[in-house]
């Protein structure tokens, strides 16, 4: 069976595996800490490599940052690494073939193989952490778009430039559905600016009505994002995954979504393919795309 | 060369001709009342089927309403036409071919195939008129879901509730950016219900401040919806068609787009293959389908 080296890079987490063609992990999982400097972040790269590229038939990154759509390197800048990082010639990191992905495209696609979208016709998957991801598969083909960079979660939610979004626009699904937009939402509806998502979490199971009314606005931004996403892809499904995840009430949302489109009814959907779907879906990409 | 009769259905008017694969109408161009009725619709159908399809090789409907994905017939609810109109049986209609495909996807294909997409690996086309309709092409591929109803500009602008839009839900892309939209931001700004989009072109034209300050809203919410469908699709170009999308600054607004993006630079340009693109884009793609 052929194998890929995985290697999951994000801005403080460097994890690699060996995976194969099932999307099986067959090895430990080894994480490092992201260094600081590109040289740093590329002699980790080549270590790993050296270590196990004679076991496989292919290396496959998942990473933060765009990339292109020839899977060989990131479109423009990322965010919380090195600054040069983007520029890295991933190819010449090792003689066996080399392939890149974004990590939220890379998880979005270990689902649809392996997990909660499998023969889906449109999936759209929704990263739920400090940040937000997404994901969309077409008729078995991720959306890049003209340059790899398709799929940014950054459309507004409002229009009068009430919260400032990470990415520098002004009030994007991002900046209210993270975990950063669950605790701003909690800091406006408190006025309280040392709140926690804990907090607010930790609060709603005791049935705080302060924090279930912080934790139903966040649903109702989650579902009125969604409601736009479902009218333009008419998906099967939306797969909500990342740490904030587990505090959405699936159903809630699927009701509220499905009550307000004017396309076909979908399903809101948790993640099934684990913590390492980013991995996964990088090896089954690059194992497909170098070995279909 | 292979030739089509191709129908427009609308909920008011009804337009065939004969379209050959180059997309060149090659008929005169016929028009009717729609009729009110179902089975005067069929009439009306049968009768322009009858006059023309042995100098045709197919018959190419572009039409109100999300069509399936195997362009036989429409899915859900339509509009302003006949309630029964979405359960014809089109092939039915004729013993030649029927092809079927929503008219703003007809005239998203008609410009990706002669007119101001051609040559993009994606584009977003947006029908600014009483409505907004959208055609997304991905890849050479229309967009159309799970059940062929993918495309359609009903994402939020705001999560107050503000204003109701058409599909029965509130603040979508729609009911800012139509014509309606136009005509109830002009109504909110200036608090005159009598206020028409045309009192706000001219008076802009006139360079009457009020009246100005008006469009420039208006631009500003077409401006924050294609930043959201940027960042989404990543797409070569934003096509504008339909009878607002000549009140456009398309500098201004791709400008604006452009500034606020994590993805890679856009165009927004406007539609180029005419008034009857949804003819010809059906003509072509029935062409491409049946006899591709």
């Amino acid at each position: 069976m052929k194998k890929a080296l995985a290697i999951d890079v994000g801005g403080t987490k460097i994890y690699n595996a060996i995976i194969d063609e099932k999307g099986e992990i067959i090895s430990e999982v080894e994480k490092h800490s992201t260094p600081k400097t590109f040289e740093e972040i590329k002699a980790t790269f080549k270590l790993i490599i050296k270590k196990y590229e004679s076991e496989v038939d292919v290396i496959a990154f998942s990473t933060c940052g765009a990339v292109n759509n020839q899977n060989t390197g990131i479109v423009g800048s990322t965010g919380n690494i090195a600054k040069e990082y983007p520029t890295l010639d991933f190819q010449s990191l090792s003689t066996k073939p080399v392939f890149v992905e974004n990590d939220a495209n890379c998880a979005a696609w270990a689902e649809y193989k392996i997990g909660a979208s499998k023969d889906t016709t449109v999936s759209v998957m929704i990263t739920l952490g400090t940040g937000v991801g997404g994901g969309i598969i077409i008729n078995g083909h991720l959306l890049k778009g003209q340059n790899g960079a398709a799929g940014e979660m950054h459309f507004k939610m409002r229009s009068d430039k009430h919260r400032k979004c990470t990415c520098g626009s002004y009030d994007c699904f991002e900046i209210y559905t993270s975990g950063t937009g669950l605790k701003l939402t909690a800091e406006e509806m408190t006025g309280n600016k040392d709140i926690t998502t804990y907090d607010v979490v930790e609060g709603a199971q005791k049935s705080d009505s302060k924090m279930l009314e912080i934790l139903d606005r966040w649903h109702d931004d989650l579902a009125n994002g969604i409601i736009g996403l479902a009218n333009l892809f008419d998906p099967d499904c939306v797969v909500l995954s990342g740490s904030m995840a587990e505090f959405v009430d699936t159903k809630k949302v699927e009701d509220e979504v499905n009550s307000q489109i004017v396309t076909t009814p979908t399903r809101i959907v948790k993640a099934q393919a684990g913590n390492f779907s980013g991995m996964i879906g990088a090896a089954l990409l690059a194992l497909e795309v170098r070995h279909g």
